[in-house]
C-alpha cells in the first residue's frame, strides 16, 4: 500500500535497511512489514526476536564491510539471510553465551555465501533467495556436531521422518485455522498462531496477491500431506506448510508475470514443495540436519529457470 | 536410413512428435525408430509399454501447455525422459491405481525439470540428457518411501551392492550375447534379449555408426565388470552395461564430430562409466536409491565439457 | 626471486612442464619450486615420491595427447592434480602393482575433470583449483570399496571424526613448530616436518608473500582447532592444518589483489575452512571417505565468487 512505502522513505536509513532485511525474508522490501515482522518475532519469544536481530545487524554490517553493491543493501537483500540464521541456530544447538558469538560469525557468512551465490546465478537472472541460509546453518550444525556431540539442542520433529505414522486421520476442522497460521508462522521458526497472523498482515500492507499467495501456500501446505498420508502432529504444527508458503509467494507473486497461469503454477509447485520436503527428509535426517527451507529454494528454482524458456514467462 | 525420414515427416503431427520422444532415448529423433522402441516394450510387457506410453504423452504435452518452444517440443526432446518415467516408477514401486497418476505428475515434473537444465546449460551448449528423469524419478522414490514405508515394490538387484561376490568367475561364453543384448535392453528397463535385438535394429535405422556404438558399449559393460571382479549375476542381467551404451552414443556419434579419435575417447569413457556407476552405487544404496542413468550422464557432462576446450573437438 | 625464474626458463621444456606442474600444488608455476617439492616429497618417502611423478607426467602427458591447451599445459596446470592423485591413491588404497595402473588411469582422468571443471567455471574466471584431484580420488576410492571390501588400505586419521575427543588440553609449546610444519607438508599427505620446511622453502623462492600466507594457514589451521576443542592427536600431526594453508594462499595472495584487506579476508577464510572441514567430514566419514582438500575447494570458491561482486576486489 502507498502509506507505507512513504512511513518506508521516511525511517532514518540504517533502521531502514535493518527493517527491509527483515521484510525480505517473505519478499517484502518494505520497512513498515519488516518492523512488523520484527515485532511478531518479539511476540514469539524475547531471545528469538534477539537472535534474528543480531542476525539482521551482522549479515548486513558485513555487507557494507566487504563492499557489495550499495543497491543491493539498501534494498534489504543482505539481511534476510542473517534474519533466518538467528533463530536457527538458537533452535537447533545448546543455547550457551557463544552462540550469540557463532549467530554473529555465521550471519557475516550468510552474507559471504550470498553475495558468491548472487554472482553464480547472475547469468540467469535468478534469486538465491534463502539458499545461503540454509547452507551456512547446515554447515555451523554439522561442524558443531562433530566437535561436540553433546551440544545438540533440542531438535525440532521436522527433523525426523516420520518413521512410524501412528494414525493418519483427517485434522479435526478446529485445527485448521491453527496447522494453515503456524505454516506461516514457521518461516521464521516461530510455533504460533498470533505470530503467523501478524506476518499475514505484514505481507498484505506490502502486497495484497502476496498475502492470499502465502495463505494458499499454508492451505497446500496442510491439504497435501494430509492426502499423502504424512505424520498429523508434523502438519497441525505447520512444518508441511512454511515451505510452500515460501514457493507460492515466490512462483505467484514476486518471480514471474503474475497471472492465471501463474498461479496456477504456483499451485503445482506448492505441491511438489512437499513432496521434495519429504524425498529431502529421507536424506537429511539420517545425517541429524533439518531441510529448513531447501524445498522452497529447489523447486523455485527449477521453475524459474524454466520459466525462463517458457513464451508465458520467458520475457517478464 | 533415407527412407525413415521420409516415413517419418509422413506421420501426423502429434503421433509423429510422441514416436520422436521414445526415440530420443537412445538419441533418436525418428519417429520410425521410435515406434520400433515403443513396439519393443510392449514386447518387454505390456505393464511398461503402457507406462512408457502415458509418460512420453504427458510429458510432451506438459511440454505444450507449459509454452516451450516448438522446435524442441517436434525433435522430441520433451519425450524421452517422460518415456524412462513410466516403466521406472513401474519397476520401483508397488503397483497400485495411483501410481498412474504419480506416472503423469513425475513425467510432467520431468518436462519442468529438463526445462530447468536446458536453460542452466545453454551457455555451455552441453544436453540435460537423462538427467531429469534421473532427479524426478530420485526424489518420487525417496518421498514415497518417506510417506510409506511399506509400499516398495521389488527393488532390482542394480539398487544393491554387491556386499558379498558370491563366486568372481568368467562368465560362460553361452551367456555374453545374453549380457551385451540385455544391457541394451536394461537402457529402458527391460530384461530382454529380443527386446535389446530390437533396440538395436531401432537405432541401426537412424545411424550405423550409433548401433555400432551401443553395440560397443554394451560390451564394454560386460567386460570391464568382469575384469575388475563385480557381482556376476548383475553383469549377465546387463546391469552394468546400459549406462556404457549411452556414454558411448553421445561421445562416439551424437555429440563430438565423429572421427578415429572420438571413437577412442568412447571407449575410455564406457569404461570410466562402469567405474563410476560402482562408486555411485556406494553412495545411493545406503539410502535404497538405484544409480538409474546417472553414471552415464555424469561422465558424458564431464567428457562433453572437457571436449570443448580441446583443438580436436572444441570447434565441432 | 628473479633468479629462479631464469633457471626456469634455462631447464628443457618438458622437464620444466612437469616440474612447473609440481609447483601449481601451492599455486607456484616456476619449476625450481616444482623441483624442490618433488625432492621433499621423495624425501618423504620414496612411493609416494614415485607415485607423484607417475601422477604427474601421466595427467600432463593426457593434456597433450586430448589436445588441450598449449599454454595451460606450459604452465604446469595439467600437472598438479596428477601429482596429488599419485600419492593420495598409494595413502588410501591397498598397495598392490596393479595400483600404479589406477595412479596413471585416474591422472588422466584428472585431467579431464580439470578441463571440465575450467570450462564450466570460465564464466566467471574463478579457478578448478583441485577439485579434479578431489573428485577423482573420492571416485576411484568409492569404486574399489564397492568392488573388493577387503582392499582398503590404512586410512588416515583425518578420515575419521574423533567420536570420542579423550581429552582436550593444550599442545605443548614444543609441539607447535611440529604440528605446523607438518601442516604444511600434509598438503601432499606427508607427515613430515623437514618436507613441510622444504614446502616452505620452495614457496618463499616463488613469493615471498605466498610463504607467509602458507605459514599463517598452518598457524591458523593449530589454533582454531584448539579453540573448537577438537582432537589432539590430528591437530598434532597437522590434520586440520593443510586445507587452510591452501586458503590463505589463494585468498592472501594468488587469487585477491595483495592488500592488508585480504589478508584480514584471508584468514577469516582460513578459520572458515577448519569449520567446513569439521563439518564436510561429518558427511564423509559414514561413506568412508576423507575430506582431502575439499574444504578449501569450497572455502576458496565461496570468497572468489562473492569478492567479484565487491568494490574491493571485484576488478582486481
Amino acid at each position: 500500500m502507498d502509506w507505507s512505502w512513504t512511513v518506508d522513505k521516511a525511517i532514518p536509513r540504517p533502521l531502514r535497511v535493518i527493517f527491509r532485511g527483515v521484510g525480505q525474508v517473505f519478499f517484502c522490501g518494505n520497512a513498515v512489514t519488516g518492523l512488523i515482522f520484527l515485532a511478531a518475532l518479539y511476540v514469539g519469544g524475547i531471545t528469538a526476536g534477539l537472535a534474528a536481530t543480531v542476525g539482521v545487524v551482522s549479515s548486513t554490517v558485513a555487507a557494507y564491510l566487504l563492499g557489495f553493491p550499495d543497491d543491493e543493501i539498501d534494498a534489504g537483500l543482505y539481511g534476510f539471510n542473517g534474519t533466518l540464521v538467528g533463530p536457527c541456530l538458537f533452535l537447533f544447538l545448546e543455547h550457551s553465551p557463544q552462540l550469540w558469538l557463532y549467530v554473529v560469525f555465521a550471519s557475516i557468512l550468510s552474507t559471504i555465501v550470498l553475495a558468491a551465490l548472487m554472482r553464480i546465478l547472475q547469468p540467469y537472472n535468478i534469486p538465491a533467495s534463502t539458499s545461503p541460509f540454509v547452507l551456512t546453518c547446515w554447515m555451523f550444525m554439522a561442524a558443531v556436531f562433530a566437535f561436540d556431540s553433546f551440544s545438540r539442542g533440542p531438535i525440532l520433529p521436522a527433523a525426523s521422518i516420520p518413521t512410524e505414522v501412528a494414525y493418519i486421520s483427517m485434522i479435526p476442522v478446529e485445527m485448521w485455522h491453527v496447522a494453515v497460521s503456524k505454516g506461516v508462522s514457521e518461516v521464521m521458526f516461530a510455533d504460533s498462531v498470533i505470530v503467523g497472523v501478524m506476518f499475514l498482515v505484514g505481507i498484505a500492507i506490502t502486497s495484497f496477491r502476496g498475502a492470499v499467495m502465502a495463505l494458499s501456500g499454508a492451505i497446500v501446505g496442510v491439504i497435501t500431506p494430509v492426502l499423502l498420508g504424512a505424520d498429523k502432529s508434523l502438519i497441525e504444527m505447520g512444518l508441511y506448510a512454511f515451505n510452500p508458503v515460501l514457493t507460492m509467494m515466490a512462483i505467484g507473486w514476486v518471480f514471474l508475470k503474475p497471472s492465471k497461469k501463474s498461479a496456477v503454477l504456483a499451485f503445482l509447485a506448492g505441491m511438489l514443495t512437499v513432496v521434495c520436503q519429504a524425498g529431502l527428509a529421507n536424506f537429511l535426517t539420517p545425517i541429524g540436519l533439518p531441510t529448513l527451507t531447501f524445498p522452497f529454494v529447489l523447486v523455485m528454482w527449477m521453475f524459474l529457470f524454466a520459466a525462463s524458456k517458457s513464451k508465458y514467462w520467458g520475457n517478464s
